[in-house]
């Protein structure tokens, strides 16, 4: 070990805990006892997820331990933005080879400034040696009957997507072949992979609004699918509308874009089943959020995914990332 | 890979879905979307923790997969059992190295008996490959204002556990030696370290008679002091007063069970500081549930821990386990 020994409740207490927030953070109770007690507010239902992180599965071994941190909370904010949910408490169970000082600065940096900017209080930890694991269980609110499902659209809807896809897919080649070309549209690629953005407020924006929603999380191709099951229905997609951004332009081909937007994953952009009639207002909201709506196609009766390229029938290469396939 | 691929939705359904409960059980939306909608019911508060457990670590590698589902659920259950708390969710997120049919079989088993054993649904879950790695959240619910804390206790208390102390440390050492001499004793104390039972009633029970609870996790020795520490008192425990079951005494000198008792952990059951006015109830309630509930010792003012042996002063040998000590 390169550091003293820390117990497990002097670690927990010298890196993650904070000054609990007032009383409209519901924590009656923090960390430090055998369980947290949190308040629902009356009219509100509990949305709860979690995902785990798993060192050179999930991000390449090399990864700086702040966006580990940041990362593992994300992915987790990601989902509960699917769900239009507000975030409000997380718990984390964190294996690690070794009680490292500086590794757990980074780490906790990241975790935790991402945790106070969404307004997360984290109410529980567990710490054991192993190998690196990090999995984060992620509790909100959302008012009742609310919360957006995958299983809510409906034939007519359009299929909108927040933001632009591939970027975090070409982030990651770039970030495996560090030290890699310096450019500013390689910085803001491997940013993307590396500090992913939850769309939380855009989650929140779409209730009511939107009839289904999930995140991109394993790839359009991959994920898709999975809506349109969930919702009996068929959906249609014109490849060349995927929004691509200029630095993704940048770095590759049209086709190399075209398959990292398709299948890398990783993008943590919403994607969103919307009756036509409240494209105009969610366009809004999302340009209020400096974030832009994309549509892509649109569900029918019928099952599966349709893709085209430019009105031909496009089989797309790639598929979602799976991992036990 | 000994077994055929399979997708992490398709695992999850085939070993960790079951029929959702009826509308008591609080789930609105389960397994299957980006993250599950759960009801609180009015005037109750969420009790939210969290533990996971490492191959190697919290238990030998030979370790029965069936063990290793029902340790995952029961450590977290104890948790809820000494806030006192009804467990009501939870979420597993696990990382294994390869998808094994014969062992998910197993494991699953393990976890979904005890779980609807306590009523408790299943309600997310996040499989990955990578080294063995099992983390669940639990979440239970408790009338407001009526969790078990830690912090609670008052001077002129007395100290009860639940149970048997020490049989789990023995059990341990047993299992670590397989195959191990099969005498009913070492089979009922491997028993205890491989299947350990949750004093989830015992806590519930507790509610509105104990003024603080924790669960023994990691040995008398090293968690009561942080109940004295939480509520700010001296802690007097007579070390022969611990209960020892008479299997621990047929294969232990009274030295070496006195030191499991103490030291060893994993035995789950509960530590209540209780006024004296309260012992009649929650014994009567206790042999209900065929638990006996032992007076070891009482708090003071002051801090600290005072350990005596037949009147004498007594320095415990051993102390609690340290994941990172």
């Amino acid at each position: 070990m390169s550091s003293p020994p820390l117990d497990e409740f002097e670690l927990i207490r010298r890196y993650f805990q904070r000054e609990v927030f007032g009383a409209e953070s519901g924590v009656v109770l923090g960390i430090g006892d055998d369980a947290a007690v949190l308040q629902v507010p009356p009219g509100h239902e509990l949305i709860a997820s979690v995902d785990a992180l798993v060192a050179g599965r999930h991000f390449p071994d090399s990864t700086d331990p702040k966006s580990i941190g940041h990362r593992a909370l994300a992915v987790n904010l990601s989902d509960l933005a699917a769900m239009g949910a507000q975030p409000k408490w997380a718990t984390l169970a964190l294996t690690m080879p070794e009680a490292n000082a500086d590794w757990l600065n980074e780490f906790s940096a990241g975790f935790m400034q991402l945790a106070e900017q969404h307004g997360v209080a984290l109410v529980g930890g567990d710490t054991t040696r192993g190998p690196l694991t990090v999995s984060v269980q992620i509790l909100g609110i959302a008012p009742q009957g609310s919360a957006l499902r995958r299983s809510g659209a409906r034939a007519g809807d359009l299929l909108a997507v927040s933001g632009t896809l591939g970027d975090s897919g070409a982030g990651l080649q770039f970030a495996m072949a560090r030290p890699f070309d310096n450019t500013p549209a390689v910085q803001a690629l491997v940013q993307r992979f590396d500090f992913p953005t939850p769309r939380v407020e855009l989650g929140l924006a779409a209730r009511g609004l939107a009839s289904a929603a999930m995140d991109l999380s394993d790839g359009l191709a991959g994920d898709l699918p999975k809506l349109a099951l969930a919702s009996g229905l068929k959906a249609h997609v014109a490849v060349e509308r995927l929004p691509i951004s200029p630095e993704l332009r940048a770095v590759a081909s049209e086709r190399q874009a075209r398959d990292w937007a398709l299948g890398a994953g990783d993008d943590y952009e919403l994607l969103l089943a919307l009756p036509p009639a409240h494209l105009t207002t969610l366009r809004a909201a999302a340009a209020r959020l400096n974030l832009t709506l994309s549509i892509i196609g649109e569900l029918s009766s019928g099952s599966g995914v349709h893709f085209t390229l430019n009105g031909a029938r496009f089989a797309p290469e790639v598929f979602g990332y799976n991992h036990f396939g």
